[in-house]
């Protein structure tokens, strides 16, 4: 089935239920009223969500409406936990080839990860707001999975068993203050702003024989200010499935249900497939000619990620995004 | 006032207000059934609870019942955001100098911060439950706030007016999985396991002339199986107040409400003031003598952190917990 979460004035959104071909939604508020609610207690709530799903693709469904992308905040608004890995081990090495590094040989055996920040989830056509241009800003494709509460220590395939639901995310990031960042050793705080998802999170069926070994096996299609730029496949080179993934997230710690867990860019070693960030095109210029030319996004610039499954038809609707300059900072009055 | 999560056999448990002296409890249910509840609207509820703290405190309020810290959850027991900082430099200087490592200048004016886990923080007398006593088990004295909504880009005085509550916190870490995990540059994922809190959160009021700058002026004690080993004072060496923390965090991304802000290990250039980490301990002694002595901690044994006021009365309560091996993993016999 598919899930949405429609804005309504409240943080964290109203749930729907959006049918298969995304064309129509109904409110699915007298079963669960948010997504998160409906992750606290799945294996009760996800067979009536079911049940609508079912009536709404038959065209049963009482209430229903026209789906509008636009109405959607991401399907988690504010999530407990998003944890990002980098399953595409090639755009890891690309990055560090590019600036002369050695990558270590156990990122082939043992993702790297990092864990960000889920307050404030933006939507699928919500604008990128950010305060400057000089902060290098950057999309970034993935897919990404929402998991069940998942015990510590299992394995990989007690960890795949977990995953409820499946997205595409943005992880926008903003390059030039990534490396004194990392430099650091603590992590992205800074340099990941807000990521936004899909119009809808679908469950693992709804991709057919694509979703195979705990990774999606269709191209991610990324386009750049109207021009497709990358399409990837992301079930080639996934170095670490997302029952893998989920694994490492779970080893000394247990995971709960709503934690959304990431891919990393996806990225292909066949470079005639393209970029899904700007960072891996700007290395591979540097690898090519000592230089990288292409610039990173100004405001004003669009970005667009999807998904399209074997017939041509988008699985979660697409990220379409604006990048806009924030306003200056007014300071409030009194204390709130 | 204090708020309190009690244990309910829900997710997020339930609010309560805790009088003064920690003595006896109400629930607040019927004004916000969750801190996060009351967060996501805190000044039309804040003052309903505040009545409320008022008529405990008098004695006055109906159905009021002995307070019990081991029926405590983490005051947020999920949270949207865990952000942790390092604001005692002269911790992160130790750790640096016992490994014959020079500490980049930057970090006196720059806080050092990293995105912790949100999904599953622990209550302060729940059981600190691991795979191995190889991991490096140690504890963390801490202090942290809890914002309400914070404007990105907003600077350090606003950002403190946002500043809704503190608690104290015991940042666990396996200290064995931290140095593979930094050489990474992306932060701590399996290093850092399940955070726990004190019994209750406190508004700034509540620290009266010990709350100043944004810091608290006070003496955090940590007892390890029963001994004190520190007691720095957590207004002392400082470098970052909390209201700077938040603005560091505020840099690129809107910070909602409920987020935690740490403070980092608190930390006293005056080694007589002892540790709140053990790790600190085994970089005085590699500093001192070569070879770190003190070992981690093991199964069995039990930390106990808290924070007493200028008349030796409990603040906060105290995190008591005890470490213990998980058990081994029973495979489900289905899919959840």
């Amino acid at each position: 089935m598919k899930l949405a979460t429609l804005k309504d004035g409240t943080r964290d959104g109203m749930l729907a239920v959006v049918s298969r071909d995304l064309k129509t939604a109904v409110l699915a508020d007298t079963i669960a009223p948010t997504l998160q609610r409906a992750l606290d207690d799945w294996t009760f709530i996800a067979p009536q969500l079911e049940d609508l799903y079912l009536q709404l693709n038959a065209d049963r469904a009482l209430r229903s409406f026209a789906f509008d992308p636009k109405q959607c905040m991401a399907p988690l608004p504010r999530a407990f936990q998003w944890a990002d890995g980098s399953a595409y081990v090639n755009h890891v090495e690309l990055v560090r080839k590019s600036r002369n590094a050695e990558m270590p040989a156990s990122f082939w055996h043992e993702p790297l990860m990092y864990q960000g920040a889920s307050d404030d989830l933006i939507g699928p056509t919500d604008d990128i707001v950010l305060g400057s241009e000089e902060w290098g800003i950057d999309f970034e494709g993935e897919v990404a999975v929402i998991t069940g509460d998942v015990p510590m220590g299992c394995d990989a395939d007690e960890a795949g068993k977990q995953i409820r639901l499946l997205m595409l995310v943005n992880d926008v990031s903003l390059r030039h203050l990534i490396p004194p960042e990392l430099a650091k050793g603590f992590g992205f705080v800074q340099s990941k702003p807000a990521s936004s998802f899909s119009p809808v999170a679908v469950t693992p069926d709804e991709l057919g024989s694509a979703w195979k070994a705990s990774k999606v096996h269709l191209p991610l299609r990324t386009s750049w200010n109207g021009t497709v730029v990358g399409q990837p496949n992301a079930g080639v080179d996934m170095v670490f499935s997302f029952a893998q993934l989920v694994e490492h997230l779970a080893k000394t710690r247990n995971v709960r249900a709503g934690s959304i867990v990431g891919s990393g860019t996806v990225s292909n070693k066949d470079a005639s497939k393209g970029y899904t960030c700007i960072a891996e095109k700007r290395c591979l210029e540097v690898i090519a000619g000592g230089v990288a030319t292409t610039p990173f996004m100004q405001f004003g610039d669009t970005v667009k990620i999807e998904m399209l499954d074997a017939a041509g038809k988008s699985i979660f609707g697409a990220i379409i995004q604006q990048v806009k300059q924030a306003p200056p900072m007014i300071k409030r009055g009194r204390a709130a």
